[in-house]
Parts: C-alpha cells; structure tokens; sequence
C-alpha cells in the first residue's frame, strides 16, 4: 500500500511537540544527537521496514513455520528482512558506540520499534527478543558472559528468547519444574520442558540464546528458588566460535490464530545428558532479572498492541475515504453517485475511537519510553521520580492497549464490512494478531493484580502520588484555554475520585479482605486506564491547543483533529468511571460470591 | 468433547420455564404436540449434530472450500451431514404436515437451530439458508413456483440462497445494478455480478435455488424499483425435473477470517444470454419480501452469535474446573497442588461475564421464536402484540448478541491464556466465527438506524411502549422477591429513563436534525440492549426465586447461578446507560462536527 506506515505528523508531534525529545541531546549520552540524527534514524527504519517487512506481512500470516526433518523452515523474506535490520545496527540502536550502539535514546528506539510493528510485527519479534535478551546479559552477566555472547546477538549472527512458561505453569511461575544442577565445571546441567517459546528454534542464525528460569536442585520451591541461565543452542567458546550442538530439542511448533509468523515452540532442555547452562548473576534472583527485561517486555507488547491497533485504524481510515457507499440522510437521492463512507457518521464515529485509542496508547508507550530514558541518563531526580511512574504504569502500558487496540481494530473490521471480513485485507490478521497481547508476558488479569496488589501500595503509595501530582500539573496547565479547560475540569475530577477511591480500596484490604478487594482489580485497571488516557489526551489537546493560532492550514487540521479525539475521549469514554466507582466503592462482591456449582 | 453442545437444563429452563412453550399444544397447529415431542425433537437433533456435525467442526475450517477446474470441492462430511440434517426432516421441521413437515413452533426449531449453530455453524449455514429461501417462496412465490421448487428444498435436494449484495452495493441495497428483463415467456434475463453469496456454489445439493435482487428494465431507481427473482443454477420444469445450466456463473471464492466451512462466493449472472429468472410476487416489491426473509435472518443470526458465545463459554468454563494454576491469594503455599483457576475470583469473573452475555442472549432469541409463534398462531391480540415487538426487538436481537456474545469469546481465549490463542483448542475459533455476526444481515450501524429512525418512531411509538409495559410488568411481578426486588427497581428506573431519552430524542429531530440525532444511533442502541438484556435477566431472576424453595440441591443449584447472573448484569453492566444518557441528552455533537481532513 501506498500509506506511511505511521503518519510523519503524527510522530513529530508525539516525539517532538507533545514529548521533550531534541532536549535529550543535553544529556551527556546523547551530546552527538539531535532530533536531525533521530529522524534520520527514524526514516532508515521506515525505509528498511517498507522494503523488507512490510511486503512479506501477509504471506507470513498464509505461510506459517513449518517442522520438518528436524529443521524449522520458513519464507526465505523472513531472514533478508532481520538481516536487514541487523545491517542497519538496530539491534544494537541504544547500546553504547564501544558496543557498535548508536546511543539513541529508549524513545527513539521505541519509535523505531512502533514503525517494524506496523510493517510487520512478526518478522520483527525476532528482533526484538533478541534485543531484550542481550539486554539482560548487559544488565546482568558477567564478563565472560558478555564477551561470548553479547556481540553475536548484536550484529544479528545470534537471536534470543525467553523461556519461562511451562506446560503446567504459566501465570505461576513458581511452580515452573525445569531443574539445573551443578557440574564440574562451574556450569549447570538443565532439564524440562519449556511451551509457548517465541522464536525457540528456526535458521534465521547462526546461534539462539535462550534465557532460561529453572530451579537449582536444593533450592527453596516457590518464586524465591528460580534462578536464570544462558542455555545457547549450541555451545560456544570464549572466541564466540560455534561448537557443538547443545542438549536442547524442539518437540513441536505451536499453531496459533495469529501472529503466525513467530515459531511459537515447546521446547525440550536435557532430554540426553542435560542442556548445559550458564549461571546469570546469583543464584535464586533469576526472576528478578527476569523481570528486568519483563517490565521492558510489558511495554514493548503496549506498544506492539497500539501500532496494531494503528495500523488497522489507518488502513479503515483509507478505507472509508475511498469506498463509496449510500449517501448521508439529507441526500438520500439514489439518481446521485454514492458517497464516500466516511460522510457516514457512525463511519466517524468508529474513526474517531479507533484515533482515540490508538493515539492514546501511542502517547501512553512513548512516555513510558521516555521515563526509561530518566531512570538511564535523567539527574537524581528525574532517575527517581520517572523509576516510580514506570513501575506504576507498567500493567497499564501492557493491558490498556492490549484491550483498546484490540477493538479498534475489531473496529476496523467493521468499517470495511464484508470485504474487512476477507482475507483480501489486512484489517482481519492485525485483528487475529493483537489478541495475542492481552495474553503475553502476564495476562491482563495478572496486570490488575499488579497494579491493585502491589504497584499501589509499594512505597508507601508514593508512584500513586505523584502520578496525581503530575495530572495535577497538566489539568492546571488547561487553566485559560478554552477548549482544554472543561476537559480538565473533568480530568481533575477524575483523580480526585481515584484517590478517594485508591485510600478506600487499600482500607478494605483489611475489613473484606484481600481476596475480596482484589477479586475486582481488574475495574480497577479499567478506571485507572480510563484517567491515565485521559490525562494523555489532555497533554495532547493542551499542545493542540496553544498551537492552533499560529498554525498553518495542515496543522491547524491536524491539531483540530488532536482536540476533538481528546475531546471524545474525555466526554464520552472517561464517565465510564462512575459506574465502575460504585462497583468498587461497595467492594462489589457479585463476582468473587460466585460458585463453581452455580454455572 | 464429551460437553454437551447445550446444557440440557438450561435448555428446558428457557423453554419450559421462562417461556410457556409447554402451552403452544393448546393452540390448533400445535395440538399433536407436547412437552414430549418437543424434547423428542430436540433429542433428534441433539443426536444428529452429535454423530454429524461436531466432529468436523474444526476440520471445516482448516481446509476450506476449494473452486478448481468449475467445480467446488469440499470435505464430503459436509454433504452427510446436511443429508442427515434432511433425512432428520429438520428442512421442513416448521412446515405443514401436508408439505412433509413436523408442524413445530418456531420457538423449538430455533432451539433445534441452535443445537447445530454450537456443533458445526458452517455446516449448518447450508440448511438454514435453503430454510430462509424456502420460507420466501412459501410465502410469496406462486402456485407454481411452489410446485416446482419447495418439495424439493424441503427435502434437501436443493439449497438456497439471497443474493442481496453487489461488490458497489452493500449497505445501500437501493443503488443496486443487477437488471431483469421481460422475456416473451414471461420469464426474466438477468444480468450482474453479487458478492458475499453464501452457498452461492458447491456440490452439496443437485440445485441450488438462488433468490435474486434484481431491478427490472425502467424500474424506478433506488429501493422502490427493486423486484425478487428465483434464478435456480439448473433450470426445472413443472415436474421438478432439473434440465440445462442456468447462466449463472461462480466468478470466485471469498476467503474469510473464519466462518470457513460456508462458500462465500461471487456469482456472475447473465455473462452469456441473461440468466432465467422468475419474478416473486409482484415487480417493485421485492425489498418487502425480502425483508420478510431478511427479519427471519437476523434473528438468526444474533441467534448464530449466541449459540458461538455459547460454546466458548461451555469450553472456557470445563477447561477452568480442569486446569490447574496458581492458588488463592490467602493459600500461597508452592508445596500444595497448584489449583483450578475457577477458584480465580477474576476467572469467575469473566465466566459470569460470559454466562450473562450468552444467557441472556439465550433468552432474548427464544423470546422472539416465542413472538414468531403468536404471530403466526396466536389469538388476534397476541398477534398484533407481538407483531409490534417483534419488529421493535429485531435490530437488538440481530446486533446484541453479535456485539456481547463475540465479547463472550474473546473472554473464553483469555481464560484459557496460551492455550486459548493456538489452533488446538476450539475457542479462536468460534471468536473468528462470531465475528462475521457484526457485519452481515445488515451492520450493526444500519440495525442502529433502524432502531431509532424506524421502529420507534413507527406506529405513534406504540411499539416501544408496549415494550415499556411488558417490561413493567415483569418489574411489578418481582414484588416481595427479596433477590428480585431491588434488581427491579434498576430495570425499572432505567425503563424510566429510556422513556425520557426517546422522547427527547424524537423531539430533538425537529430542532437538532435527524441527522444529528442519528450520528449517535449506535449509542442509543447499545443502551437499549442494556435495558432489553436486563429485562430478560429479571424474567429469569424471577422464575429462578420462586422456584429456589422447593428446589433439589442440583437444581437450587442452577437457580442459584441464574441469580447470580441476573444481579451480575444488572448492577454491573446496566449502569453503564448512565453516561450513555448523558450523551444522548445534550445529542452529543463530537463525532458527528469530526471532519475527514481532522483525520
């Protein structure tokens, strides 16, 4: 197709005008950069993902891996596309220059990111565990570790995966049964079986390295005995020559509604003698390091989620500008030609929820991004304050998305009728593709238990805070502004509403009960995510806003649009909150009194 | 599986308990009947789609109809299974003794229907199109257009058809092309090309009788010029004897998001000399009779999403009793047995999410077999009673459970996490089915217009105030229920408020415009389901509090769940006609003022 696959404007606004982005270049790490060398990094991702991602993203979908005679084959595009971006040293964009890095910042590397996401986001995943898993042996191997493997999965010779869910054990990780023992040698012999393994075997490389939580023998059960181990697919020497194959197998490919692209595998550790596998850090705090690139995880699935959502909405969005179809009701003269779908209202309708949402999460993820960057270059401060929104928004930045993208592109579908329905299209995979997202990397009802459970009480309620605090900043930022100002107005009550909600919620823990408060954490995800789009959208207007008079006739369309998305989004979709505040308020216990004998 | 494909005591519930169904063998068509032959029937068909239809229900997803060398092929149970369907005499399961038929009320061949919607829907399309196109011709066609083709519908050597759609003309029926001209015969030559034509071709039936929007030449334009034509694929003469090939040519296969099993095709008619058609009735009111068949259709199909949503929520909630996971917040033990996630409270959540949607549903569906039945059997009043509510309730009966039922689905993947998302489980594919539902029949947007720009206004309003008493009187019914009681009071306010809005809504016509008023059909709509479903809820709240005293354990049981459910949908999900009246009442501008170049 001829459309960008994320619309410049939208991307300077967000990066540039809505973001502080140029200024990044007065940190010290970025003192090379400036918004010219992010965008011209930003238009050779677009270039490498138009002319190698985004051709092949329906015949991936129509030609899934298959398993044969041991070997996993694919289309050959898959491998020139990856080689491409590796070519381009995006897997290494963030790292350091002694590393071949180009010390971008984590918002432009996100951006980057969202940009393979729409051409094809499951070529891309190749890419992108590879990138989270060199990242936990940056943050977390050692030397040795390092020199082996890190500058392999750098320049694209080794991929990686995470292996953390078992058949048995998926939401509890605790539970997980694979088991390392000690050898001789200061490595560990591995055993178990791993399922749903993204990119777990395939020829794209030369190498995989699969970052694998298992239990030492003798440790304690539970969360607080699993440790973290490099497991490469075959062994390598402290040269990172390739040595012989190591004692993992794939048992099997997974076959999944969507997403096809991706092997999703089970995976068989030390079926022979045991896979050998090397010790990350201490033993026992594998899952904290797990987490570490989990968190990163989280919002990379956000993220893939929005541009998914992003995609469908620009696609329907071209759609109905050019399929005529009846007339608006003033018109209805059949002797007249057929009008565009998008003179439909109900057509705008489902346009403007799908710009709502898929701009709203795009604002979502990139601050998150943002946020990365304080906690890696910020000043003590800003390091401080941005590690405690991240933690808090986190479970936000993954389900929100994970759900609201999803409909905008159930929207999509809608709006290309019949045809949307067809395999002719795109709109229908991005749709089978998204609903992976609110399952991945901890399902969205694992997020709310997050977020009620510890991401609101941890600190002693200070992330809570000063989310507010912020909030608090940008509703008074409306003041004077005549379109922002009711919607701050609405915004601001919002939060006055969660904090009252918040102190009551955290009350109850210890008059109904933990089980009780938490057995509706999922409406409180909800109207969290409600406020924090919200506030998101404001931001948005307020730029909007301040802009429109001095803007030209494009922009002023532009930032009239940006008004009227927050506009919709704050009057129509945030006063679903007060319903969901009574549910909350009483500790609702409908669904928790539920018995299994009553279904 | 070993499932049964509907509960049977949900089953009897909705249709001997809620409805009076039991009390139709009063009425004279009935008076051979009984409780007895209705559940023999049932029993039949439970059969039937046990031995034929289940078993290749996933099978006819993954290998789809192929059109090779002229012919369609496709997996042959599809014919033994349909031919079974026949043998069963489920074509003909309504019609009148005379003609073959069984002489049962709408409200258990719906049931029957349903049965073989939750085994196999694809399969199941092929029979229920033939039985749409058999109820036109039956009611329309001419002696000897009856004579010539019912027979052998009803006894399956032929299949049907509506061919409505044209690749320019989809929602606006009224700008269709298809052209029909007087022959000397006074049969017509039709020419043009249809779309979407489900069982437009295959080698399931020795004809396939296709009935065809056509307009004829000097027609007036739009809707109001618009004739109905069979056109068989195999001409027949007066004995029924198929002769030579029509001119009616599959131009191609659809490929589809799901929904597999069912050719969608494109037909060309008239490519050589014009395809023989016989006009139905009288010229120019063919949009009349077809709508008679498109009503039928749509109950159909809101009953074909809740027979989906049905099977996700049966499959969802076995594989929670079954899976273990995790424990309870209170018993974090790792060296205890991992638990069922049923005892999840946000598993049951979702489960009761899911009950609510496709019960609810359940009972709207049957509801409007049950006004089906009166208007075909009732006494005069019931007849007109139900005439007008049935036309009312057809747009919420077609879009609800097409909206909330694949929402059901969605729910269903979710609790079944990884497992959900891959091919090996049935739940992905009911959600790609189901979401067919939304679009066609009319979309969900045109059944929102039609709500509110037609059938309530229609008739001085009487219809929707007949269902404003209906309701009332349920509410006035849950008196001195101490469970039912405050559930009524909500379903009561909110029938209030919907009486304000409408009447605010008509009247803003004339002062905001239709257009205007109609840009925000789909949140009036969607309000109105609230309130319908709430109201179905009630009814079975009700039933299942009068009948919890002297009830077994197994049955406290089940009244128990359908409490539950009620109070679930009615405190959680009703409330949310909150904020929509909100937008409703100042007849909210956003959407409608968005403007194309905003985008």
């Amino acid at each position: 197709m001829s459309l960008p696959l994320i619309n410049p404007r939208e991307l300077a606004f967000q990066l540039y005008e809505l973001l502080p982005t140029a200024e990044l270049s007065r940190r010290e790490r970025f003192a090379d950069h400036s918004r010219d060398t992010f965008d011209a990094a930003i238009d050779t991702a677009r270039r490498v993902a138009e002319d190698y991602f985004a051709p092949h993203h329906r015949e991936v979908d129509e030609h899934e891996p298959v398993f044969e005679d041991g070997v996993v084959t694919m289309l050959p595009q898959v491998k020139v596309a990856l080689d491409a971006y590796a070519e381009a040293g995006f897997l290494a964009a963030h790292h350091d220059y002694e590393l071949g890095g180009m010390q971008l910042p984590q918002v432009v590397t996100q951006a980057i990111q969202g940009i393979f996401q729409v051409a094809n986001i499951a070529t891309q995943s190749y890419a992108l565990l590879t990138v989270a898993a060199a990242n936990v042996i940056h943050h977390f191997g050692s030397a040795q570790q390092k020199q082996r493997f890190l500058p392999a999965m750098l320049d694209g010779r080794f991929t990686g995966t995470m292996c953390l869910t078992e058949p048995h054990a998926g939401s509890s990780l605790g539970d997980l049964r694979t088991s390392a023992e000690l050898q001789t040698d200061g490595t560990y012999a591995i055993s178990g079986n791993k399922i749903f393994i993204s990119g777990g075997d395939h020829e794209l490389s030369q190498n995989i390295v699969h970052l694998v939580l298992a239990r030492i023998k003798g440790a304690p059960s539970g969360t607080r005995g699993i440790s973290l181990f490099i497991v490469p697919k075959f062994l390598v020497d402290d040269s990172g020559t390739i040595g012989e194959r190591n004692d993992v197998a794939l048992a099997g490919l997974l076959h999944k509604m969507g997403w096809r692209g991706t092997t999703s595998t089970m995976l068989n550790f030390g079926e022979k003698r045991g896979a050998t596998g090397y010790l990350i850090g201490e033993p026992n705090q594998g899952l904290r390091y797990m987490f570490h690139m989990m968190n990163e995880a989280r919002i990379g699935v956000g993220m893939g989620a929005t541009m998914l959502g992003y995609a469908g909405y620009q696609h329907s969005l071209d759609y109905a500008r050019n399929r005529p179809q009846g007339r608006p009701p003033q018109a209805k003269d059949f002797d007249t030609p057929q009008r565009p779908i998008i003179e439909h209202a109900d057509v705008r309708a489902m346009l403007l929820k799908q710009k709502a949402y898929v701009e709203g999460a795009l604002a979502l993820e990139l601050y998150c991004g943002a946020l990365v960057d304080d906690i890696a270059t910020g000043d003590d401060q800003q390091r401080d304050a941005a590690s405690l929104l991240l933690d808090l928004l986190t479970p936000l930045a993954k389900s929100w998305p994970s759900q609201y993208c999803l409909k905008a592109n159930e929207l999509a579908i809608q709006i290309l009728g019949g045809y949307g329905y067809t395999r002719d299209y795109p709109v229908e995979q991005y749709y089978r593709d998204n609903r992976l997202n609110p399952i991945h990397e901890g399902t969205n009802g694992i997020q709310a238990i997050d977020l009620l459970g510890r991401k609101v009480t941890q600190h002693k309620g200070a992330a809570l805070a000063l989310l507010q605090s912020k909030i608090g900043e940008t509703v008074s930022a409306a003041d004077g502004l005549s379109i922002c100002a009711p919607l701050a107005n609405s915004v601001g009550d919002s939060v006055a509403l969660l904090n009252e909600l918040t102190a009551h919620l955290l009350r109850s823990f210890a008059t109904a009960g933990g089980e009780a408060v938490l057995a509706n954490a999922s409406v409180y995800l909800d109207l969290c995510g409600r406020i924090l789009i919200s506030w998101m959208w404001l931001r948005q207007a307020i730029v909007a806003e301040r802009a429109l008079d001095s803007a030209t006739a494009d922009d002023s369309d532009f930032y009239r649009g940006k008004l009227q998305a927050a506009r919709y989004y704050i009057t129509w979709e945030l006063p679903e909150i007060y319903p969901q505040a009574e549910i909350l308020r009483r500790i609702d216990p409908t669904c928790f009194e539920m018995q299994d004998g009553w279904f």
